[in-house]
């Protein structure tokens, strides 16, 4: 096989390897967006269709995880592409780790709904929000191998924890206030936490990007850099 | 350099990943059983010693990384080794936040320390159990290359789920009776979330391993197969 056709087929390869990730990104994100949408709206049967479409998620980490191990066995790349591949095995495992949260928001949804409502849902969407930018932020940090934006997502963590820790206080007040609220308000704090792993998850790409593009690891660093 | 002196070099780098990830493993576990001891005994110099050694942790987390990316470039693997060598990439990572789980039982020790006690802990100390076996096992499975011991690991996760939802119950009892326990009841169900999540990653490695071995996946499978 001329060498020619073999780099085309191999660029062809890890250009389905990006996209691929990024389309996995785009459904996570969704489901994120979705299972938080059944909770607000007490939208039982849209948590059912989020639980499972996470299969598909599966798939795609099966799929991606070989395409990542064909790449290495075919073309034996080295150097940056090999890290750009290792990195993707990785994000991989984050992202179907992040569809696992999203399906157990919606068992939480499913729970609440039942109930009566606790709270207007403020604090909760809003984690979802700046998860879900995290996520998509992370991974356009990735394939674009851009080191300030992988810095941004690192820093938004903090947003994330601080919204997690004020619902946290609130779900005790309710608690001491009323006992009839516990398990409710022990649901909505799981829901809460669910969203804070989401943005660990997007924390965790963002890190490894950094490793990947300047071999530095900034994990467990209490100051994040302006920049690196 | 002839071909047998590369060969030496490279299942000289592959046993050295081996103990790596078996070493690794090794200190996560004495990091949990501390970090619970710290719980239990209402020891905060230990809690605080686990919380300093998890650099330690990062530290092989990174190594490792580099050993298998050095496999990668140096040997071009192909087969089963380079699927061994992609599984133990992705591993570290669990490991590695195994390790992030144990600093966040030390956190909320060194809260609680601070507190009366709320009540004996049976089982919490128990679950900790469990989850080190899980992760011993997992490891000696991938080394090993044990589809069976594998298996046992998955299985054993129910065990800790199970004991999960006991806490989960019991704290919430305490709670309703007396809102005196809320925050301290709170904490308690923190750890035993820690401790589950430490188990879900022993499974995740174990998954793993059946996908190595076996190429099929596991995972979200509700009856866990007896063998495979």
């Amino acid at each position: 096989m001329p060498v020619e056709h073999t780099d085309k087929r191999y660029e062809g390869d890890l250009k389905k390897l990006r996209e691929d990730i990024l389309y996995m990104g785009g459904l996570v994100e969704d489901q994120i967006q979705k299972a938080v949408n059944s909770l607000v709206d007490r939208d039982s049967p849209l948590a059912e269709m989020v639980i499972q479409r996470d299969h598909e998620v599966n798939r795609l980490d099966v799929e991606i995880d070989e395409l990542c191990i064909h790449l290495l066995a075919l073309h034996q790349p080295a150097g940056k592409d090999l890290r750009f591949i290792t990195t993707g095995l990785k994000i991989t495992t984050d992202l179907e780790r992040i569809g696992d949260m999203a399906v157990n928001v919606c068992e939480r949804a499913l729970e609440l709904n039942q109930e009566p409502r606790l709270k207007p849902y403020i604090d909760v969407p809003r984690m979802a929000k700046i998860s879900e930018r995290m996520i998509r932020e992370s991974l356009d940090a990735f394939v674009r191998e851009d080191t300030d934006l992988a810095l941004k997502v690192c820093k938004d963590d903090d947003e994330v924890d601080q919204l997690n820790s004020q619902i946290f206080r609130e779900t005790i007040s309710f608690m001491i206030e009323d006992p009839h609220t516990v398990s409710r308000a022990m649901k909505i704090s799981s829901v809460s936490k669910y969203l804070e792993r989401i943005a660990d998850h997007a924390t965790n790409i963002a890190e490894m990007v950094i490793f990947m593009v300047k071999g530095k690891s900034i994990r467990h660093i209490k100051e994040i850099p302006q920049s690196i």
